[in-house]
């Protein structure tokens, strides 16, 4: 859609309703994956509930997959953030409270799963959310490790792989694959574990 | 069926021969989870591909979920064994390498991801899972941590229920969540993490 657009004899057309449609398409994309998954999801089911032609949806998404990564992506990175806390568990208790939280949004949490499912059996669809989520989120975490190692709390050598793993597998595996809630402690707990697990050697040692 | 049913004019109906129909419906279940994922799993395709009708699926479960968790857990809990190696550090090494050939069965590492989104939408297939699946296992888990506190590897207020969640949690996410290969020396790192974060004493010290 042009500025030019304006001009023309409908101005339903103007650039700032352009982007609130898209937004409020993300918003419906993401209420429909999360109440049926992504195998039962689609474009016209998304078209219809928003008001507009599946033309719409097309023009700004090529297919259902680039839809449902672009609207998980949005929800998702955001909720990536890791503050500075100035200490290796501070940074360790930030990182994990905000897993929680993004894996246990209401709608996100109810998505991801399909998408991890749908992924192994879908080539571009495993491509977008390595390049989407998992990339960004991991950036984010190496940070965190760049900073524990400048404050000399981690070697330079520590296994960051692994350790990026673990920021969110356990509360994955808890709360998605188990279906149990996670307490604040079970975080302290994990954070407990993971300062041993890497050798940390904490220049705050804990209050 | 009853044995008094080989008396009657039709010997189609042995025992055996129903055992070894039921042992096909049940491969022919895992196949199609496989291929086309829960959502798109039906009753319907795994009777015509077994050659009978659907009463005799039916007749077996009442309902594509119990099917679907019948093969799994066929599949899952014999892949569950924890042998007894005389440490806490041979005991880990070798559920790990379980749980990776588990995860990593080219049939149940795609029905397991499905099973697990599908479970946040369906009660009765989530009890079902944790039921025939979740507690099967775990409680194996509980038999190993059991040695190792006997052993005094572990001390007795060791923290059980996230100990297990670590034994299968971070292959999850790096074979099934990230797709990406777990190799032996990735085992090797997590048994070395594991030992540090339960704060093992180790009986037999690494040789």
């Amino acid at each position: 859609m042009e500025p030019g657009d304006r001009q023309k004899r409908k101005p339903t057309g103007a650039a700032v309703l352009q982007l609130e449609l898209t937004e409020a398409i993300v918003d419906i994309a993401l209420d429909e994956l999360a109440a049926k998954g992504f195998g039962r999801f689609s474009m016209e089911a998304v078209a219809k509930r928003a008001g507009v032609g599946k033309s719409a949806l097309y023009r700004r998404w090529p297919s259902k997959s680039a839809l449902a990564v672009s609207a998980l992506s949005q929800l998702s990175v955001p909720l990536a953030e890791t503050p500075d806390t100035g200490s290796l568990r501070g940074d360790l208790r930030a990182v994990l409270a905000a897993v929680l939280s993004w894996l246990d949004d209401p709608r996100f949490g109810r998505i991801l799963p399909d998408m991890v499912a749908e992924a192994l059996r879908n080539e571009e669809l495993a491509e977008a959310l390595t390049a989407n989520l998992g990339d960004p989120r991991r950036e984010k975490g190496q940070a965190l490790i760049d900073r524990a190692v400048a404050r000399r709390e981690l070697p330079e050598d520590v296994d960051r792989e692994l350790m990026l793993d673990l920021l969110a597998a356990p509360i994955f595996w808890r709360l998605t694959v188990r279906r149990l809630p996670v307490a604040q402690d079970f975080l302290d707990s994990l954070v407990d574990m993971l300062i041993r697990a890497l050798g940390a050697h904490e220049e705050t040692p804990r209050q």
